[in-house]
């Protein structure tokens, strides 16, 4: 049973000629499999399309992508979980030595399959522990809002903590203001209002942080969308961090700072599909 | 004939589940073979070591790729090129989803050799067409110094130009600072002071450019390093870009302006070994 399908092979094996491997010349999703079906298809695959334009790559076939998604899930037909996550990587393709993007190249695409990360009912309901990581992340509007390969920043942030209780790191950028999490976005409530840190110089515009802020619309809930540090969030009434795999999980410490899981939180969590 | 060794084995296929290719988590070096022998060997495996150091990767065994390099090198003994490129990588290694180091893995070596790139005898004598590029260089003084596999910036700016009688781009700080050129760093002479930019956010410090600052204090040229933008680099007397392959190469063009090889840089490429 293979658990990767790369350019419609149901293989692990890539070239190390891969630009992705060089030069992490490439974007990602991540998303989740309920029941056989890839949940928010078609803004994973929006999402997609703008990294690859961003970095002028061509944009796959998404067609072929979900046909090669089913195959792929069809020769697992043995495992039986409800849920599983399933990462897709385009990367710009094969190249020579050098930086410069080949004239002609075939994009590649690799899809995966992993287990579902269990995280306990508990999470969920009295919210989870966060860390403030010393780690800056760097800012480039050429590269920001898109989920691209290029993750040491993250790899340095996740290492920085030992703590399996902590889920995820508050990253800010060299100017001391909230960006988002290692692996997801974060909001917080003061006063009845929704705040969010701004994205346009760096940081990944996650899916479910595109949903919620459509959400909050619709629930008539106020949202700041801006530039803010520790000191603010950290006098928050609420916060929560969101992406594609849980969805949103409220935050109940932050180092050494207690917060409660509130009822913005809560109403979101409950209508957030 | 192969011309990649992985871990040991003669292939150029690589777990699709290596960090490098998901994350970019990982090292590299480009250095030239002549005569059968890796050139300024030492130096680049003191880079590595920082490297992989300053990520917390564990450092390779510098015997063993010096080993793998000759079994590389012995199988293609037909090539009888007098210069060859080698490729080091040194990736985290194999890892599950998720950004976060495991605790135990083996790192990848990867090892490829190339042809080596023929820069016309003209370059030499009469310098060389360099731009500047608009792609922002982000700064992270956790990345900065070393030569780790996340460049989305360089392929960025190196898709700049299409003009294939441009070398090279220099890049600047989102704060208009002159930082390095996409694949060399950038040194300038004014009033027989040799300038060169500081490397402690963002950039690479090569091992040509270490050499370099060496000579010039044997030389007893008076060195400058500090942040300047790019109206001091247009206003200097020479301009040169430095790498491990084509060692320096003069200036003779940035954009529209024009400069000629100078005395000092004339000098330091008599000298360089």
């Amino acid at each position: 049973m293979s658990y990767y399908i790369i350019n419609g092979e149901l293989t692990d094996q890539i070239s190390v000629e891969d630009r992705a491997l060089n030069y992490g010349d490439g974007v990602f999703e991540t998303l989740v499999i309920k029941d056989g079906q890839a949940q928010h298809w078609d803004e994973h695959m929006d999402r997609l399309e703008r990294g690859c334009r961003q970095l002028r790559i061509s944009v796959p076939d998404k067609e072929l992508l979900a046909e090669e998604l089913q195959q792929l899930l069809a020769q697992q037909a043995s495992i039986r979980s409800e849920k599983r996550v399933v990462k897709i990587i385009i990367s710009r393709g094969v190249g020579k030595r050098g930086y410069k993007p080949p004239q002609e190249t075939k994009v590649t695409r690799i899809l995966g399959v992993f287990p579902f990360p269990n995280y306990p009912q508990q999470y969920f309901e009295e919210g989870v522990k966060i860390t403030v990581c010393r780690t800056p992340l760097s800012c480039n509007p050429v590269l920001a809002g898109i989920k691209h390969l290029n993750r040491l920043e993250q790899v340095m942030a996740q290492d920085e903590w030992g703590d399996s209780n902590i889920v995820d790191g508050i990253m800010l950028n060299s100017d001391q203001q909230v960006i988002e999490c290692t692996m997801s976005n974060l909001f917080w409530v003061t006063n009845n209002q929704l705040f969010t840190p701004d994205l346009s110089n760096c940081g990944v515009e996650g899916v479910t942080r595109t949903n919620i802020l459509q959400l909050a619309k619709e629930l008539q809930i106020h949202v700041i969308i801006g530039y803010f540090g520790m000191k603010e969030i950290l006098k928050a009434d609420e916060i929560f961090i969101t992406n594609s795999v849980f969805g949103i999980l409220p935050v109940s410490v932050v180092d050494d700072q207690q917060k409660q899981p509130g009822p913005i939180t809560r109403k979101l969590m409950n209508e957030l599909t």
